[in-house]
This record gives C-alpha cells, structure tokens and sequence, in this order.
C-alpha cells in the first residue's frame, strides 16, 4: 500500500475516534448540552463506539488508531501490520503520525460542533477535561501504573484474540474499550492511547477557547508513556504466547 | 425494481424509524410514561435502534431512510443506489418523496400510541420535541455547524466503510447512530436527517393535539439545510477517497 | 418434527423468557434488590436480553415464545412455521399452550429465585407489577390501540425483514425487543405477549405469595386481545406485502 | 492440546475475566472513582464484557472460565471438552486449578490498577464487594435457591443452543451474563462461578490492603456450592434434553 495511502486511512480513522471521542465528553460535561450529567455508562459507551467508527473508517490499515497497538505490534514482532503493509521503521513513523496528526485534527472539528457550549461553559478544568484526560488522585507513579494496566489489557487482548472466528469486524474491539472504560477507566480516565491524550491537548493549546486555562503539561506525559510501555509489554509478553496457545490447537 | 416498489420500501422504513423514534422521546418525556426521565442513553440507544429497525424493513432499498444519505450517494457519484436501482432524477426523487411521506405517518401513528399522555401533557414544547429537534442555543449559523458536522460523519461513515467485512448488517449503521447522538446531539438534538425532522414538524402542525402550541417554523429549515449540505460535503470529499483507500489494498 | 418435540422447544423457550423477564422488573423494584431503582433502561435491555435468551433454546421452533407471532404467521399464510413444521391448527395450538405453560412455570422459577425480597416487600401493586403488565393511565381502548401498535411493530419487522442477511441470529430480534421497550412501552408496559402477560398472572393468582393483593383481572384482557389483533393484523398486512417488496429485488 | 497450553488458556481467561469483573465494581463503588454510583446498568454490562474479553482470550479450550460451566459439560456426558480435548479427570482438574489460579491474580493486578482508591476508601464492607459477592438478605439457604437458578440458567444456555447459527461469537454468552446480572443478581451479586468468588477472596484475604477488614468466609462456601449444583443440575437435565430437541430437526 503506498505510504499516503496509509497516512490517510490511519489519519481519518483516528479523526473520527477523537470527534466522537471528545464530543461524548462535551455532550456529557458542557453547560446546556442535552445528555450533561449522563455519568460514566454515556462516557465508556461513547468511546467504544468511537473506536468503532475509527476502526471501520481505517480498516484498510488494520484501524490500529493508537501507536500503543502500532508499537506492541512492533514489539511482539510482527512483520506485516496488514496483508500488503509491512512492519518498517518507516510505516511504523506514518502510522503514528497520522494517529497524532488526526487526533488533532478530529479535536478542531469537536470545538466547533460545539463552540457555543464552549463559550458558554466557566469551568475551564472541565473544558480541558473534554480535550485530556486527568486523574482523580494525582500521582505520576500509580497513575502511570493504571495506564499501563489498562492499555496492556487492550494490545495483549488484540494479540491473543486476533484468530477467534466471529463476524462482529470492529464491534469486538470496541466492546473491548467500552469494557477498558467501565472496568478500568475510573482511576485516570483512560488514555490507553498517546495519541488520544496528547493530540486533543495540543488542540486545546493552540485552540482560541474563551477564556480557557492551562493545558496541564504537568501531567501530559503520563498519558503517553503509559500507554507506549503497557503496548510494548504486551506485545513482548504475548506475541510468543499467541504462537503457542494456538499451536496446542 | 420497480418504482412503487423503491417507494414502498423507502416509505415502510421510515415510518417505522420515526414511530420508534417520536417514541422514544415521548416514553422520556411525556407524563406518567414508565420511563420518563430515563435520560440521554434512552435518546441515543432508542434512535439508534429505530435505524435498526428501519433499516431492515427498508434492506431491499438499501435502508436509507434519510434524503441526506440518499443526495450524499448522488454527490458521491454513484450509479446505483443498489444493484438494480440505478440513480437517476427520477429514482432519487422517490427515495425523498417516500421518506417524507412515511416519516409523516409514522409521527402520528406514535401520536396514537401515546395519545392520552399527549392529552395530559401540559408543556408544549416539550409536546414539538417529540415530534421535531430544537437546539440548546438558538443561533441559526452555529445550529448549522453542528448539523452539518454531525451529517457529515453519517455520510462519510456510510461511503468510506461500506465494504468492510462483518456479519452485523444494519446494526454497524445503528451503531453509528448511536454514536452520533452520544457524541455529537447535545447542541441541537441531531436531525441529520431532513425528513426526521420536517416530516414530524408537518404532522405535529396538522394533528389534532390537545392544546398544542406553534411547530416553530422559524428553525424549522436549519435541520433541513444543515443536514442537506453535511450529506452532499461527504459526497463531494468521500466519493473520491473511498477508492483511492482501497485502490492500495 | 414430533409434536412433543415442538412443545418442549416452546415450553422451554417461554420458561428462559419469563424466568428473565421476570426477573428483570424484580430487580427494579424489589426491597433490597442489589439493582432497585434502575430505571427504564435496565428493563428495556432486560426484557431484550429475556426474549435473546428464549429465542436461542427455542431455536429449533423459530423461537415464537408469543402466541402473536404464531397467529401472526398463520394469518399471514405461511404453511411453514419452520422447515419441518407444517402450518396446522394442531402445531398452532400446540405453540400457544407450550408458550402459556412456559410462561407460567418460568414465573414460578422467578418467584422462588426472589422467594426473600418478595416476602419483604409491602407494595403489592409492585409485586403484581413483576408479573404482569399495567397500564400507566387506565382507559382500555387507548390501552389496546397501544398494545396493538407495538405488537403490529413486532411482527412486521419479522414478516418483512426475514431475508436480511446478516450474522446476528436471535441479536436482531432481542434489540427490536429492547426498541419497543424504549420506544413503545411507556403507556401499558410493552405485554406485546398473550402468554408473557397472562402466564405470570396465572402464577401470581396462584402462587402463595406472602401478603399479596389482587391480580388486576379487569386489566388482564386487554394485553391479551391487544397482542392478538396486532399479530393476526401484522400477518394480515404484511404477509402479502413481503413478496412484493421482494418481487423488485 | 497439551495440558500446559490447556492451563495457560484458563488461566489467561480467567485472569482477563477477574480483571475487568473485579474492576467495574471498583468503578462503581470506590472512593473518587469517575464511575462512581454508576449502578446496577454499569455492573451487569461491565461483567458480561469481562466474560466477553476472557472467553476470547481462552477461545482455544472453549473458554469455559468457570468450575461451574466445566463440570456442567462433565455432568452433560460430553467426551471433549473442545475437539482435541478429551474430558478426563486429569483435564476437567487442569481446567478448574487454571481458573481459580487465574481468578487470584487477576484481583491482584484489578487491585494494583486501583491501587490509591483502595487506599482512600474507608468502608471495607464495600471494599470487600469488589472482590467478592454478598447477599442483600443473608439466608444460606435462599441464597444457595438464587445462586443455583442463577447458574442453572447459565450453563442450560450453554448447552441447549450450542449449536444455534450465528456470527456473534463470544458475545452471545457475554450477552446471557449481562442478563443474569440484569434479572437475576439482585438478590445474591450473581457469583455463579465458584473461581469468580472464591479466587479474588482469597486475594482479599492476601493482600496487604490498607485497613482491610474480614474476608466473611462464614459466606464463601454458598457461591461455590450454589453454582456448582447448579451447574451440574443442568448438565444431568439439559445433556439429554438437547440431542432430543435437535433429532427432532
């Protein structure tokens, strides 16, 4: 497949991800927005469906969305990251540039679907909150041992799961994080994806949001080193395991 | 086929997504309904499903249900709206014609299905939003935005994924609808579909509701056009990339 | 196939419906239930899943579970209800009554599952509620006109979308069930099922229920003739109405 | 299959299955956790994921998961437990030691991912509920009544419609969970699986959790004595049962 071609498929699907992505959170937190005050089920719902439409938007690339799945691809040593793409340093750079670069993108479009929400909403922690995630209980370390948790989950389960004959095509995945959400979002509210967390962050820094406030860099890095280490564990962890599960088969 | 029968099929699928999705809003809102007060994840599942169930009476057309899906596959350039229906003039204005039409008749057959809790309902604008959307904040170009957006990703969902590989038939697009309400409905309450809203609109004006008030015309037109132009952009954009994706597999 | 084999498919398909079904609104209103107070989403989805899991034990005799989909068929001129199993006055009333004596013994399962709660509970209104079905505001012929609608609803989708290929198996029926829950079942509570109506009654009048009160016999027609007339009508409409449509593909 | 990779599956499986199922309680009930009081929707929907993530993970031994399901299939005559896995002695232990093992360690890593919130959460009755069930009305006996319809339902599922066409995979039986908790958890939390209770309370009793209070071993023995009857009840009725319904096909 020709590299814009990639770049492309992984950049819309991550475009759609984050619109809906990022629109959940406003549906649910903006003032005068009709769902506010729906909770968690609306939040980790949302998300799944989401990945859905990302997934199904760049399946031609394996709708990965996410350089966590990209890297612990990588890393459980795979040498195709779909029929006619193979694993090199350079179509492992498209991908998570495009992951980043739709990510931001798909946070522009979000704003202004809902610009005068935005405007009309005084609690800017909440309105970063749409964009990024945040913890509850602030602490880089157990913070980041969450993430890790939870994106560990999310690859290992891509991993040992690719073979299971069904025809659910990308609703599998997405049920996979609407679970990540209800089981494990509670902590950290649920990067499980660089690209996710720092791309919609990027927007809120650049975007002209009235009255906005900071973009909380402090805490930016967790979400990202996070999800990268949970990925690439599991893709260490479970690419030798795939192999010999199915081996006994 | 045969035009009265892309006519039948168009009309049957829209009645029954509108009787399902006047319904659901009149089950949250209405008095003495069992699930009033049920909320967002009522709305957005209870359309989503009403898509479900449109689509699968109204397969044989493909199941749009929607003018905006319909002039979306036109500006998309497509030949056919399914293997033996070729677009032309002709079968395009059927396919809008019959949406109208059976989303008129299935606004009051769910007008039946509740009528005494119509009767002893005294807010009348909630009385309209069972029948037609309203927008949070008032401003017709902004209500536009968000229309459009939120259409747009409807279309362009429908022209970019359409061959993917899975067995869940209409679910995948009820998914999306889901969606869409989830993530993208608090601002306006999500027409995105032109014959949703104005079909409905028409039936609340003629219908013999109980002390009801205007069908506010004055907006009437942005669920309209918002959802017209949001269709025909993913037309124009998406009929090109489609192929281009998948010329590289 | 033998006709005590039919009777048990139905038997046991009915029993798994109402051991659900029943369970469901016991969930939602009984004393110290772990999910007291859930709301109308919870029953919706749990009537659902009850029809999802009947569906898959009765599958062998297209899963009816519901006297209205028997009639349904009949009316609509099958001479199959299954391959295998003629149309005759016999197989009809051999589905009706295994789907009565299913729906009452299922009750009684139910009963005993919350044998405590039920003991602890003082409104008896409530305790019939987990039973049988009641209308919000009392008016039996508006009461009818919406139990005919949304069983009419019902057995369309399946007379017309019975050809829609996909790979849901009993999924698809389960969410119209969820959908006319939501969407539908605001007035009267959804019986949209002579035997899921009925039955439960039976058991309730019969059952020694700590403390209970009446079992609303005035009422227990309408969800009984309502379903009916809506079935036999849904056949008689769209039996001829499905060739046709597919006539054109 | 040799007997490691048979070991491994339900281990992984059931692992994943602790993590996520002791983790959507967590969500729901811990102190600052973003889900909290999501209720009963969020715990039914949360477990049906983490049996819908498990049994993918452990697709290759057929994903069992749960003594219960295990010894039903025993009960039931079955001579494999998947083809190339013969049901012996040896096996049916392998697979029951795998799950508990599993259970146990996948409470830990739920543990770790909530790790602060455990640490800010005073009431160790609740504390407690995330890692193992209790019942609202405390009666070893009605409690043993629930805990066995409950499982009965189950493993019945399992075995009646086994051969049911459909593309759903997994999410079948994932699907039959969220319905049992949806109708039948209320009173008793819905063990019905002995490795699903008994496995993360051994780990309460382990861990070091801050200011932790009793592990209610007086309890413990009614979700494994409840689910396993149950299970084997259904295995000795529904194993002859289903060749009966299907010679009739």
């Amino acid at each position: 497949m020709p590299l814009g071609t990639i770049f492309l498929s992984e950049f819309l699907g991550t475009m759609f991800l984050i619109i809906f992505g990022v629109g959940v959170v406003a549906v649910n937190l903006l003032t005068k927005s009709k769902g506010k005050g729906s909770g968690w089920i609306l939040i980790s719902f949302g998300w799944g469906l989401a990945v859905f439409i990302g997934v199904y938007v760049a399946f031609r690339t394996g709708g990965h969305l996410n350089p966590a799945v990209t890297l612990g691809m990588v890393a459980a040593g795979k040498t195709e990251f779909m029929p006619g793409i193979p694993v090199t340093v350079e179509t492992t750079l498209i991908y998570i540039v495009a992951q980043f670069a739709g990510a931001i993108v798909g946070a522009v479009i979000a704003w202004l679907a809902f610009k005068q929400h935005y405007d009309a909403h005084e609690n800017q922690a909440e309105v970063l909150g749409t964009f990024a995630t945040a913890p509850e209980i602030r602490s880089y370390g157990w913070n980041l041992v969450t993430e890790t948790i939870a994106t560990f989950t999310l690859v290992a389960w891509v991993l040992l799961s690719g073979y299971t004959p069904s025809g659910l095509g990308p609703l599998a995945v997405a049920f996979v994080i609407v679970a990540i959400g209800m089981s494990l979002g509670g902590p950290t509210g649920y990067a499980i994806n660089p690209a996710r967390d720092l791309g919609p962050r990027i927007a809120h820094a650049i975007l002209p949001i009235k009255g906005k406030g900071g973009s909380d860099w402090g805490y930016s890095w967790v979400p990202v080193v996070g999800p990268t280490v949970g990925g690439v564990l599991a893709g260490l962890v479970c690419g030798p395991i795939g192999p010999v599960l199915s081996a006994g088969m």
